[in-house]
């Protein structure tokens, strides 16, 4: 089978989450992408990890979670050996993403006007947590500030929690996500123009427009979310929207209209709810009123009783049970590679199903400059100017 | 300035957030996206909004937030003459996306086979909850449901709280994104090769992908995250990441160095806690115990001493807060359209800042039919010809 985006070179700077995301989903589409490494420490995220946790004894979840489908080429930046190398590089490549804070590419010689110089034709996409410039220019930006940045924090949850954050890096992933999807349209215009161009996405940016349909309520009527006091799950919806107990654990109930919950509920006088003001004035009323009833039985039983009235409703997994769902194995939600050291690592397999161009796992996420040697013999380099650069740390 | 998709036609079967998201992406960058919909009621989502509030008194602020920059066309899809008329977009269009449940467009006609005799380079692509087949394929599908089953909401809140699921349409929005990323991929194939291709999206195995780290533990570990009885912002983080309470609020202090952190909440015992096993196995504790420090002073006092010495950290604002923020209008984050019954509309900008083809609002989210005489008049109709589609109910 072909690969979408075969022949594409990606010269990749990114390091943490947000950049090497994006450059993975480029490469799992075919792209050649080359990670650029500090030499020795490599990308910062493979020291980071969650519960102490190292898959085969050493090598970070984290770090290998977004870094497959990508050769590493480590190199000591300031040297002017390393320079030329990267120059090489950018003579063939497509593509240059980076995400350093505002201005570090520029100051080693590796800014959009650099490489332009080299290469008119590439495609360069910077990402910081705030833009290149203004009154944030200069702060640190990272995930979880830019969800408190953002309003977000002020949606989930109950009104008397704290501001409650996701808990999975949202930014950091819809930065990857507004990545993509400049890169590749920039990349359709140059094949119909010739022409490259520079690409700018900031993080604040990225989860401001997630929450485009509650700022069109609060740009408008300068109103404000309030969160609900029960488990309605959006604070502007109305009851039934949320999570339920059951005898044995939770249910989800999503949208559905009250007269069909009142029957399979057994109560009547749910029915009296049922308008839109009272649904959502009353919507915590209506919420423990529901759970009275779902306590009474298990997840199944509700489950099948609602799912045979087309309902729309759910169980709710955790991560070991969401492994093992029958709907998961049918899609072949999760897939496996080997790795030098960890061994067999299991992974989520890749989002999107393409007839002609399937997107696949061809190489396990790079060691720290694993692919250095078969790189620098890609630009011509000999077995010696090799040993040469090891020799005076380059590599 | 160019539109880096000028040319390219969408014909947009979508309705609701997660399609309509996708093929405003679209329009965003200069496509033709011909949204078609049902006559009379049109996209649901027009129906559907937040707090009882409508923009202008009429329009849904969920329906805007999706539907800028494209055309309505409204037709009874079930007539012959309908048909027709969709074949003959067909024929021209380069894109298609579709989001109802499994085997509804084939048995209008519409499906990627029927597309395929009259245009075998178009780009087909159909979005589901959890695939065109499977245990799962006839459940309905709805971010709530998908969050619920995805494990996303065992990762967010307090131990204590019930399954917290995050206040926005996630799964639909990633969604989205997974629809642009297929379709601008497979784009830029279709121009190398001259081949179209079917795509399949499902909900569910986006938000797995969205989980990708998180799934990197679980899979390989066997173990499951536990939230935290504080309000530490990740489920397999140490401390200090979280909200904080201040004086006057909260304050957002993300990875930081122990030591650094001691030394400007004055607190010298904080330093006992600093490695990394005991921040994560008693991050509670540590949590709490910056939060007395965090309590005495006020945010802005806080931000100061900790912004000069570079920590990460940050406000913590709701919508109206980050409305007003000062890098938000440096950046433009925010803008405004002239809509026929809303007037001017308030609404987040295009997230990529692009150095030649930048995106822009070009048109109004359409009323429904806005554009039915305007788009058969391109196809060849003529005056009369549609004014007979209205007198026989087709338009």
């Amino acid at each position: 089978m072909d690969k979408a985006l075969a022949g594409i070179k990606v010269l990749d700077f990114t390091h943490l989450l947000q950049g090497p995301f994006a450059t993975q989903m480029l490469g799992d589409l075919g792209a050649d992408v080359v990670k650029i490494e500090r030499k020795g420490l490599g990308d910062s995220y493979r020291a980071w990890t969650f519960l102490n946790y190292w898959i085969g004894g050493t090598e970070s979840p984290c770090y290998l979670a977004f870094n497959r489908n990508k050769r590493s080429l480590a190199l000591d930046l300031k040297t002017s050996e390393a320079k030329k190398i990267i120059y090489q590089l950018a003579e063939t490549c497509d593509i240059v993403v980076e995400n350093f804070r505002p201005g570090v590419m520029e100051k080693l010689g590796f800014g959009y006007e650099d490489f332009k110089k080299i290469n008119p034709r590439i495609i360069y996409c910077s990402s910081t947590g705030y833009g290149q410039d203004g009154p944030y220019a200069k702060r640190p930006g990272q995930d979880l500030m830019i969800q408190s940045l953002s309003g977000l924090t002020t949606l989930t949850g109950t009104k008397d929690a704290p501001p409650t954050p996701l808990g999975t890096g949202i930014a950091d992933q819809l930065g990857a996500y507004n990545i993509v999807y400049g890169l590749l349209s920039s990349l359709y215009y140059r094949e119909k123009t010739g022409k490259g161009q520079k690409l700018e996405i900031n993080l604040l940016q990225c989860l401001l427009t997630h929450q485009l349909q509650e700022y069109a309520v609060t740009l408008n009527s300068g109103k404000l979310f309030e969160r609900p006091q029960s488990g309605i799950a959006h604070p502007g919806q109305s009851a039934p929207f949320g999570i339920y107990k059951t005898a044995d654990g939770y249910i989800c109930i999503s949208v559905n209209p009250i007269p069909v919950l009142a029957e399979v509920l057994e109560d009547d006088g749910l029915r009296s709810y049922d308008d839109p003001k009272t649904l959502y004035d009353k919507r915590d009323e209506v919420f423990f009123r529901i759970q009275e009833s779902t306590v009474k039985q298990t997840t199944a039983y509700w489950l099948e009783r609602m799912l045979e009235r087309d309902m729309w409703v759910s169980e709710v997994k955790n991560h070991l049970e969401a492994e093992n769902d029958l709907q998961a194995a049918h899609l072949g939600a999760f897939t496996s590679y080997e790795h030098p050291t960890a061994g067999t690592v299991r992974t989520v397999n890749v989002p999107v199903k393409f007839s002609e161009t399937p997107g696949d796992i061809v190489r396990h996420p790079p060691m720290i400059g694993e692919h250095n040697e078969e790189i620098l013999r890609e630009l011509g380099y000999s077995g010696s100017e090799i040993e040469v650069m090891k020799g005076i740390g380059v590599i």
